[in-house]
């Protein structure tokens, strides 16, 4: 089978063109004679492609110099551990919005090392918008606020970095870093699997403002702990290294594409061109209010539930690949991460009119 | 360049028909028009692949049924946590046997939350035996018993598997698994990172015996929790795709290899002739104790120490890579694992005798 377009919501699509130097780099990695998977982490050629890697990253998102690269592993999963265990002591309050699947996860973690107040609930209206911050809850004395930027199953997304004060704002980027230029120098803690616009599944971005580290509970395994990755280069032990390699060469990629100036051109315009095609249909729709409709899934419903399955079928015999939606909200979702061309945006809403042409 | 044969004690050399096989799968594995890395974890055709490599695995161990096959993430680093943490209360004695820097290591991490007595320590001799069972002092109510079957810098190896009684026996079998056959039923727990004789960097083998399984602490972070993937089946987040995959296609190369019998005896012959290559000469020597030396790890030295940069740099040119010892140990070291050739032996011992004939 030729190559179909993924619109999974991760492990999501990797860059044609990453995948081919990936393949072309089997089984002799920059003239090394061995593969990427089968090179020593601490051999100078590794230890040079993990700096690039974080230099390039730096560029891509203008990190400021007091912020660490960290490439943890577990995932953003991990995260909803490691931030409390980082960041707050045993008891203390944390501030977290509750707008959806990942935010509650975050918070039924955090649940069990510190005392979780949700400052705001969307869950009243189907986590279809984001609540407004002058409605917000906080606590007068939290750790940190707690945010997810992007939810990955309702489709929403944050129109507005929030206001923390002097509180760290801590966000999981992990369904929309790198899809956009960033001010990172408003957080104290941004986190991201890799599975969507970074990488293969197995590697964890952590940016992290040097006056946190350090702070980690004496009982935080030290594997948990923000400062054993800084102060080792994310190498006190044996790093994700294959997956570590294709993040870089993601990162070299978006930056031959234009940067991430460039990727918030593409996405708003293939994001903006998918909603309009649903929003100019009786057949399809979208419940997210409209400011705070994601860039990156697009769910999206039938009229007619009941001809969903043969939709999926005949996407899937299109080349539309992975746009069933999660059971929570049922009916479809589109993930269109930076790897995904226009082209395929134009596929699918090809295939959506005419199938509401001939079934609708 | 060509391939070299790769002697790193890890990440270290992958089979190369499992690297063809991985080449031939970028960027359409599986007939799915995608790679690999981009497939949801999710997918009735990742679900198949992780299912079989767990049935491939259960084969060539011959597991039995009372024990699940774990795969978590960071590598046996985090295991030094997750094992005192899922299998001993807060303060408990747990038993360690201190053979080298890998249980030196354990022993650091467990000793945060848990009582360590250490039962006996081989560091008298520099690391180069195993100490008699008969002479441990064992507590009389430890959690568990742990010790690490082969240290890879020392290149010691226990020679039995420790008679533990009713106390949970549990092993880092990171450097020897797969190496050969093993008795599973006498351990409470098995873990290895994977970068020696199981796939890339970045997903790590558990084998837990099920009674063992829901006794982590009430704080134990979820993903370090064994309960949590044995009722997922390592899938409670995005697992390391890629990684389970190569593991997956090492599984069955093995198979297809005639399993870990044949192993055995391809790991025999090559460690001992290597082994009687240095001892048949006055230039090489090998310090550790004849019953202990490990058949993965062959740490040597040369007669004369300034001699090493140049024996190094002649055997990169001859295409024997990552032969130098660690810092601790100094000399050389050859790591020869599963997929190490014996060609790649045969290669090393002649330009051994080839540099002590015109060097030494």
């Amino acid at each position: 089978m030729s190559r179909v377009y993924n619109f999974s919501a991760g492990p999501a699509a990797i860059p044609d063109a990453v995948l081919e130097r990936v393949r072309s780099d089997i089984p002799d990695w920059n003239g090394t004679g061995m593969s990427v998977m089968e090179v020593s982490h601490r051999s100078p050629e590794f230890v040079a492609l993990a700096e690039q890697s974080v230099q390039d990253l730096r560029e891509l998102l203008d990190i400021p110099d007091d912020y660490s690269v960290l490439f943890p592993q577990g995932g953003a999963t991990l995260q909803f551990a490691m931030v409390p265990l980082n960041l707050a002591a045993e008891g203390q309050v944390v501030d977290y919005v509750q707008t959806g699947s990942w935010s509650k996860k975050a918070i039924a973690e955090a649940s069990r090392y510190c005392k979780v107040n949700i400052v705001a609930d969307s869950g009243d209206r189907n986590f279809t918008y984001i609540p407004e911050q002058t409605r917000w809850q906080r606590s007068s004395d939290a750790a940190y606020l707690h945010y997810c930027a992007n939810e990955t199953i309702a489709g929403v997304e944050f129109p507005f970095i929030p206001a923390a004060g002097d509180v760290p704002l801590v966000s999981d980027m992990s369904s929309t870093l790198l899809s956009r230029p960033l001010d990172v120098s408003k957080f104290g803690v941004i986190y991201a699997g890799a599975q969507k616009n970074i990488g293969p599944a197995g590697i964890t971005l952590v940016i992290v403002r040097k006056d946190l580290l350090g702070r980690a509970r004496s009982t935080t395994p030290s594997l948990l702990d923000y400062a054993v990755y800084d102060e080792s280069g994310s190498m006190s032990n044996t790093p994700p290294c294959f997956s570590w390699y294709v993040a870089g060469l993601v990162f070299e990629h978006l930056k031959s594409e234009g940067g991430l100036a460039k990727m918030a051109q593409r996405n708003r315009h293939k994001a903006a061109k998918l909603y309009a095609a649903i929003d100019a249909s009786d057949f399809y729709s979208n419940p997210v209010l409209e400011e705070c409709r994601s860039w990156m899934n697009v769910p999206f419903v039938l009229r007619e539930a009941s001809l969903d399955a043969v939709f999926l079928e005949q996407a899937e015999q299109a080349g539309l690949a992975n746009l069933k939606g999660h059971r929570s909200v049922g009916g479809m979702r589109a993930s269109i991460y930076n790897a995904m061309p226009e082209a395929g945006i134009d596929a699918l809403i090809e295939f959506m009119r005419e199938f509401e042409r001939t079934r609708g």
